[in-house]
């Protein structure tokens, strides 16, 4: 960490940041310069983080960490990439772009059932599908619960895709945990750190979505809060911030994906349905986040839009969704990726 | 709502709409327009918002919401403004500005007491303090927890203080309820639904902090969420968003408080530490925010910043807390209130 | 324009904006609502925007506009795509992908000519160069001005590649025009509408770049300040918008590409480099453009980032450069498109 | 600066770098981190920026500036604030908080008249009215132009207050400096640096607008513009950044004040009118804004909001500004000011 002090700081002042940064473990080195003096805390940072403290003391212009603060996340830590194993068949992270998607929630046996078999259909790898919803409004449709859960299993047997779905509650872990195959966690969680701890004691991967106003490094830290409790399986999930732009639901950020790429070893997938929030853009945003080195996406697909109980406006019908699986496949084949 | 079809729409596809809007328990209305039709949906939209459905059909090209989706918390439904008792003194809403102050976490028994007494002696009317910390990273100090509940109770005894502090999971609610006087809902648990509804079901005062990414619709509904449960006692805190900018740890939206205050009976406080992230900044923004009609300021205030387990940087020193207790009041008195 | 009044709005008040619908040249349409009333202003409110006003009236909740505001760049309009003829050779909007590339400052003769020949080599189309930089810093370097014109015109008599250079000042415009194919309007004057209007009196391609924190729609305002006055070879660039993230210099809002492709009939190309900042992003982004729909790129490339007067960071060499476009071309075939 | 270099980057690399640090006339300074290495450049970094250059070598990380990079601007440079004197009775930057009030646009003699003998009257010190208007819209009122620096003129002789106005267009410069007492540059122009470099040439005040997305560095930065072309008076105006809030026009940072109060010398006002953007929020605002600190306010006021040509729903009417200043003469003496 680097203490940059005033210009013209008093010398008995300065002496209190060295002794301050001795007393907490760092070695201290001075930099004289032309108009102030610099101090470079020497020692691991990470994990500490109470140099921020010392922007409290007299004299002290800022301070100015030099180390990310995740070590698990890191790609510095850990070189190779990581490839989170599914089922037998299907693996996020590794050459093969993997392909979610499914409704919003899941509202009857029949629609997650045809939903379930659409996207089959089309190639999809997994089945997405919300049986916990957090809403923004308490009176809209909140989900069928376990219901929900044993619908999206049943889809599951017919199908054989694996299906990931939502986690809002720590209580709720360990029964979602027991259902489904891939566990995750929502913008609006993503730091809920109760939720995190909890899901990373568990033994099933988690796909993480990125906070609406997060930065790339809040998130590594939230992906961090898993893998510090032994769960390594984090799949990281771009899906939009916000920003001052209506047209969109979101601002998909498609270039957290190369950011991620080179800060961290997880995979990293997007979601264009939210992303966007418009079913005429999910197309060319799912093509631009696998150009872009996506590792995979979850798709919004309902197979009547205009009835769904949540998130309508973003969903593709599943005539639109096989098609864009093709195009899909001739970009992930361009950019040396199968589909 | 409003339905905006698109220029040269098919009268199929209006159709259509109609017949949906109906379906809906809507009375629909078409006005004809120089180059495309509207079609008003007259009812109650609250409470159900499923007309957003509508934007996935044919010819549709935006629908727009009329009224708020909020009711208990709407000054519409609700004329007269709240005013939520805290303890036989201290009430939050009425024409007395209310202040909070404490240290970010409690830390120990010395560190709190001393604390106590510190902001007491200055005129403060609540005590606040973390037993319970959200923290960004995993290797941060994660507080005291029951430990830490337990000497803010004591401090509490000792001074006569009502106090204010976290709750970060639905499983603790129960537990943090029976000792503190407040429960506090962080911003990064802002939309985290499970713990809202869970707080709606308590008996107890809930301060309710705006999310960094959280307009001031959503806020409103997430105080709807508690409030549709059973708890009306809400107390509103803007603390700051998150913009581009970076002088300051967040941007405090005084302009919240003016809009709150015509949109909700609920009241509203404001929060100059985290708001801002920086010591020097904390006095002109507390001053600020009751002339523009804050009903109280919850702000941090720390014997010794600098050796603080957490926001040493926007701490106060006690003395300095004193100095802008008596600033603050003259501020009050100028806008016809008191301190 | 659609008129919310407030619930329970005195007839008084809503009579008095029916009389004031009609001053204004419009026939308003009454909705009685379940809580309160709705009033359609029917009539073209573009070129007008004054309904606005009726903001101000007493009873009046919201003011809703129906219409897009601009015209001439509305697909609404015009249906066919636009596509702009820069020489013989090279046409931006048709099915070919175009490339323009360069540095971001022409710094000498070497410099730029070496540049031209390295990006011509690779089968960019157009060449890119700065000769009136605007900078942040007064003490930055601030361009060659007419000799740097003087240069870029000899690159492309030795290459035959057309260039695009910037123009900030409405008095530079014609001797700009005079020695360039394409003239750029930067972001930080995409509201400089005294510099729009004179751009859009002469007979030149303009390449106008989205402003930092600008809407999609007030994008297309400024394009029709230029087609306003006549000029209707507009070509929209979005360059990235400005958001909390600093991982990235902007985001790089690659939504907007089909969010414009729908709004109007104008080609819309995109600046991975200035969008991301940083070399590393550049390919990643550049690809994810074609996929999602760009009509062509703008790409810093620079025989010497390190030495480079300005934007080094996030310059790429002319070997990568290289590789990217046999990359680009690839995945532009993917989408059905040539390069 | 201060050049953060890769764990594990090559001794070639870094041998490179500290040879590049000494080509630029800066002197190298290494320290040895426990997992890489950090390299100061102790040299005056100010007017040169070129040291961002080395982000793009092999084995850098990232570079980190330690100096702002204005000069002129700064309260390192110059220590006592700046007072800026606009004629025999007013001083911006002084004790007394300087109100500038009137209507967005000079619309007719009678309108601008009126304006300001309602303003004189209520206690503001300066007339501010637009003449040259920079409209969203190519089609909206454009202002009256030299006719309305005449009007705005012979309001001044009548009523004796100085006046404040914008100028778009650097060929304007002289005319509006001739009529008017302050020149003003608005939001949309904040980085139009051919105008700003033109202002710095007059001699007369200047009031620079914050842009919307503006951070505080690049607004000072604009002041260094026109202070390094020979004009010291330059008065900064908070007047809303653009984030994702829309219950507001745009989100008015008065936290601004005290930081630029900390980093400037120069004299700080705010502008709640397009702050806020609704009339409803400009009283609590303006009161907010005095009590964090600003020297002054620029508020529109106007006879008729709802017949005004341009910003009529953030316009206050005349008796609505005079209760106003009663209550903003209290909220100044609270905080010791005078007004």
């Amino acid at each position: 960490m680097i203490v940059v002090m005033k210009a013209g700081a008093a010398k008995k002042d300065k002496d209190e940041v060295l002794k301050r940064i001795k007393e907490l473990g760092y070695k201290p080195h001075v930099i004289h310069g032309t108009t102030r003096d610099v101090i470079g805390a020497i020692g691991d940072e990470r994990g500490k983080l109470v140099l921020q403290q010392l922007e409290s003391m007299h004299g002290v212009e800022s301070v100015v960490p030099i180390l990310q603060p995740y070590k698990l996340a890191s790609s510095e830590v850990k070189k190779e990439r990581s490839v989170i194993r599914i089922s037998d068949t299907v693996a996020i992270g590794g050459p093969e772009v993997i392909i979610m998607a499914g409704p919003c929630s899941v509202e009857s046996e029949e629609q997650i059932i045809e939903s379930a078999k659409a996207v089959k259909a089309a190639g999809a790898h997994i089945l997405r599908g919300g049986a916990f919803k957090p809403r923004t409004s308490p009176y809209s449709f909140q989900g069928l619960e376990e219901e929900g859960l044993k619908l999206l299993a049943k889809a599951r047997d017919l199908t054989g895709l694996p299906f990931v779905t939502e986690v809002i509650n720590p209580e709720t872990v360990e029964l979602v945990a027991e259902y489904s195959d891939i566990l995750q966690i929502g913008a609006r969680n993503s730091q809920n750190f109760a939720l995190l701890k909890k899901v990373g004691q568990i033994n099933k991967p988690i796909l993480l979505k990125r906070g609406m106003a997060m930065t790339i490094q809040e998130f590594l830290m939230s992906a961090e809060y898993i893998m510090a409790e032994g769960n390594q399986s984090v799949i990281l999930c771009e899906r939009g911030i916000r920003t001052f732009e209506t047209a969109t639901r979101n601002t998909l950020d498609l270039s957290a994906i190369p950011v991620l790429k080179t800060k961290t070893h997880l995979p990293v997938v997007a979601d264009p349905s939210h992303g966007t929030g418009n079913y005429h853009y999910v197309g060319p945003m799912s093509l631009a986040a696998i150009a872009g080195g996506a590792d995979g996406l979850i798709i919004e697909v309902h197979p009547d839009p205009e009835r769904a109980s949540s998130d309508g406006p973003q969903s593709l019908k599943p005539k639109k969704f096989a098609r864009l699986m093709e195009q899909m496949r001739k970009v992930a084949e361009a950019v040396e990726r199968s589909l």
